[in-house]
């Protein structure tokens, strides 16, 4: 029996955007074994070394994998009747009394079976992952009974083993009241801290534990309970913050050490100090910003100043952002947000990594030793990427060193 | 020698979106030799009609081929560069120094062969299909010389010829002024009426003429001569217009039977007056306002009220909207303009035929007697193409009878 030596893929001539920078020559990457093993110019590749590659692609623009950090991708029903509704004319107040909202969703998810919510899931992950996400976060948070949030974090476990794309999961128990106790949410935190997070973190189902802190949603006080019930099962934090309103909830999350803060449009100076102190990460989710016609911009300029890494996601939900497409947000982050190119696209990779505490293995990078998550793009610069709206330029898409998306070259 | 019967195909429980309204219960459409032939209820096709035909697809909603009516799909270069240095706080004088701008565009246009053109617009096309655009709109306007300009509308031609798409060209050699004319813009719009006119017209490479009517283009009298000159060689007419301020060009246009008049966010009740009484279709450009970042909405109550028929389209340009995706047009129609799903979706059927000058085949509707392109998606109702945006939806595409993407159902 002879053994064939391991399979070296080979990428040559790219222009290669590795997470943080784009590189200033045509740049050569060569994979084996679901890691990146060799980054350098094309014109430092030697022949021989060539010769023990299979060449898999050329030209165009390579970048790792896209991370989407912050997701609620699954969830039963829709809510596209609401949206017509209220373009229609329809009151808030009409909505609400047609059972539509947050609540709707939360019935829906309650009634759909975990292979219904699968299935629904599974073709909105495949939009992302057509458009080049690898890594993708997935949050519950409309079930709000501890059966109906283990069965949501159960069917995100279950697609990230259907389907070649990296799954993170984190338990938003506290994202909403449920309506068994309307007027007593100190008893559902309650249930969220004592019962939910323990059987979470017993079954292996949540990477992370997140909460909605917002007036209409939880305290500060209540989500400080939640973060340290998680701390208590030894899971990372993070929160929805200083959305709607500056309550101080991200600077208390970062207090926690939160991996990140999410949303953030009336985060102050303060909260800015208190990210950079923790070394938090500041989610930015323009898609929610533009459905919501939000007009309170975050402070990227404050973020930029104080060094704050900024990561960007697609926020997808059926409520304030039904965009299922990474790409877009790119476009969304420099068009609304003003980042620039370079800094949208980190947050994409290296960046939306780091807020799901994966930046310890590189992932989000496209360095020696980091995993072989990586999409060519056909296009001539990494800025194009964020400048251009345009589904279908995704040539290639490597999860873990295989080609599942596109053609080989060769 | 026997001849096989015509190949009847059959669509079958769909929800149906007709091009002006959602039928209200599941419809079946058969399609022969190019057309539609029959609409009718599911559950009153015979059993023998059914037998007949060929099953092609049932389920989802089905909608008439999308119509895009306003691109400027063929140009030289790109401008991702001019967006990098603008988001990396370069001001607009510097990008003008560094040659930035439209006229970057007509220097990169110019200097394009009409092969790189072609292949560079067929990609940005082949995008906007794989959304289900079956008709297209494409404007010359970056050429600037005679030319040039017929260069880009022989090239907007061969794009129709080579794709299984429908290509409305455009004339707009009013777009800006080239170089050579600067401080002579009244001697340009002679060379528009006198020499690209009569060469479009008498190589039938022109559909109709377009103007910019604005203050950094041409006053509403150069647009008017421009105007006679195309209805001297039986050419239709349509205006960029009040895009920036109110001039009166909308109002101008009308009065010559313009197709349309597109953009229109400066548009005051006399220019609706005049469109409604002109029977010229408002097209809305919702790209160009998300990129430029406008905050003056068009009329649309105003509109709405006349009963101004109103197009959707992408108005896909390299600076003021890259965004090469029909189905994110209609989803900001409703975001940002307030339009229902269902105006959106008319928007981009039924109304953007109409800007064309094309309804009066029936084109953008389904209806007997009509062109068969069609779009079939997966999708629950009509109202969520507009609600989430998540490219790769189209489930098939139909093209004059057709299937030019996605599978065979039987
Ligand atoms: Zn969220
Ligand atoms: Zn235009």
């Amino acid at each position: 029996m002879t053994t064939s030596p391991p399979i070296r893929r080979l990428w040559r001539d790219v222009t290669l955007f590795d997470g943080m920078d784009t590189l200033p020559e045509p740049m050569a990457v060569i994979v084996e074994g679901g890691r990146i093993v060799r980054v350098m110019p094309s014109a430092r590749l030697a022949d021989d070394e060539a010769a023990n590659c299979t060449l898999q692609g050329t030209g165009g623009v390579l970048t790792p994998g896209l991370v989407d950090c912050h997701t609620h991708l699954v969830f039963g029903g829709s809510r596209a009747d609401e949206f017509e509704s209220r373009l229609e004319g329809a009151s808030y107040e009409e909505i609400a009394r047609r059972g539509g909202g947050i609540l709707s969703t939360v019935h829906a998810t309650r009634a759909a079976s975990e292979e219904a919510l699968f299935q629904a899931a599974k073709s909105r992950l495949e939009a992302l992952m057509r458009e080049g996400v690898t890594t993708v976060e997935i949050k519950s948070g409309y079930g709000l009974s501890v059966a109906d949030e283990l069965k949501m974090l159960r069917v995100a476990r279950r697609l990230g083993e259907a389907l070649p794309v990296r799954v993170v999961t984190t338990l938003l128990g506290a994202h909403a009241l449920p309506p068994e106790f309307k007027d007593d949410s100190n008893g559902y935190i309650d249930l969220v801290c004592r019962e939910m997070i323990p059987a979470a973190a017993e079954q292996r189902l949540a990477d992370a534990v997140d909460v909605f802190c917002e007036k209409i949603a939880f305290s500060v006080a209540q989500c400080e309970r939640v973060f340290e019930a998680a701390e208590a099962h030894g899971l990372p934090i993070k929160a929805h913050a200083e959305q709607l309103s500056n309550l101080g909830g991200s600077a208390m999350a970062a207090r926690h050490g939160a991996l990140s803060a999410d949303h953030i449009e009336y985060l102050d100076e303060a909260g800015v100090a208190a990210l950079r102190e923790a070394g938090s990460v500041a989610v930015l989710l323009p898609g929610a910003f533009h459905t919501l016609r939000e007009t309170q911009l975050p402070p990227i300029a404050a973020l930029r100043e104080a060094g704050v890494p900024m990561a960007i996601a697609t926020d997808a939900n059926p409520g304030s952002s039904p965009l299922f497409m990474p790409t877009l947000m790119l476009n969304f982050a420099c068009t609304l947000f003003r980042l620039t190119p370079r800094e949208a696209l980190a947050g994409m990779t290296a960046h939306g990594a780091r807020a799901l505490g994966l930046h310890r293995q590189s992932l989000g990078r496209i360095a020696e030793g980091a995993p072989a998550d990586l999409c060519l793009w056909d296009a001539k610069t990494p800025a194009e990427l964020a400048y251009a709206v345009q589904p279908g330029r995704l040539r290639q898409r490597i999860y873990q060193g295989v080609l599942t998306h596109g053609q080989d070259q060769h």
